[in-house]
């Protein structure tokens, strides 16, 4: 009994795992339940044993692909000592979701905000909050950096954290219609000077 | 005959316009024809008279919404005559689209992107060249400023439009997420004083 339920857990996180690649690229109302049978190989009943709904399954595939952006990000800016070291450090991660890392299909966060905006989704409060986490871990950075005297005082950390954002989702975006990093390295490039001169 | 051709031609175009607002809010690949029925009142055969496919009436309701959008910024820059004017009230004319004006759902141009961005769809060589269209008109205007020296020499017209494209495109998915303008606002009001400083 413990290890078929060891087993069934694996299998659900692969599901989970797979899934979150698939609504990342196709969308959550678009991706099918064949899509997810065809990346995981297993048919309809051997997903469904794991979850209510797909809707289950889109919140588990969303919460998964958060996760996934939060440990990357992690990952980028573990060791870097300064403020400004992490924030570059945070802009230069987000620069490898134009080629599939750590997710395919863009970010997650703003796929989801995208599809949503005009919906009444299960998975609304759930984007809410990861991009909230994102734009206050942005901000937290700042008002650290403003009291150790490395970020002006003049600055306002909240609006500051939502252009810095703003312009990264939004280039990655330009990039990933035109299948082309260009227009996420000039913003990049900007985004390191603006960040220099805070 | 001529009657009966005309009469056929402003059903046509209503079933475009409306067709528009429902794929920009729903997404293109979401919506169902049943949604385009129910916001036209016509049956699916008095939709598919119209229409060889929905395919077809995807790509013309795409570019009704590029043509609405692209005369709500010229109506808003009509008349201003210095560059730094024309830039800030083109801005400030991607403002509204966050209160639903001039078409319901967000940019258009950007829910297409997105939406689109691992498929491939028909429709993307058209949201490509629509943003590419936009992309050019910012950064020609910005040309025009350098050549009557409003603008600085030393920015780069393309990498600036990118910028400010990029900044607006992103706030506005942010504040259409929290359903709440401050994002946008806080990203326009910085992109004032960055369009007077260029």
């Amino acid at each position: 009994m413990y290890i078929t339920l060891r087993k069934g857990e694996k299998t659900r996180q692969m599901i989970i795992s797979k899934s979150s690649q698939v609504f990342n690229q196709k969308g959550y109302a678009s991706a099918f339940i064949s899509d997810v049978m065809k990346e995981t190989g297993l048919k309809k009943g051997g997903i469904y044993r794991h979850f209510d709904s797909k809707n289950e399954l889109e919140i588990e595939a969303f919460k998964f692909s958060v996760k996934t952006m939060r440990e990357h990000y992690k990952d980028a800016m573990k060791g870097k000592k300064s403020v400004k070291e992490q924030l570059l450090s945070f802009i230069n991660a987000f620069r490898t979701l134009e080629r599939g890392v750590p997710i395919q299909g863009g970010c997650p966060l703003m796929n989801a905000a995208i599809e949503f905006d005009d919906s009444t989704s299960d998975l609304i409060p759930y984007v809410q909050s990861a991009m909230n986490d994102l734009l206050l871990s942005i901000e937290q950075l700042m008002i650290n950096g403003q009291k150790n005297n490395e970020i002006s005082k003049d600055i306002n950390p909240k609006q500051t954290s939502i252009i810095i954002l703003s312009c990264l989702e939004g280039a990655l975006a330009l990039s990933r219609l035109y299948r082309n990093p260009e227009p996420l390295d000039q913003t990049v490039h900007y985004l390191q000077s603006f960040v220099e001169q805070l």
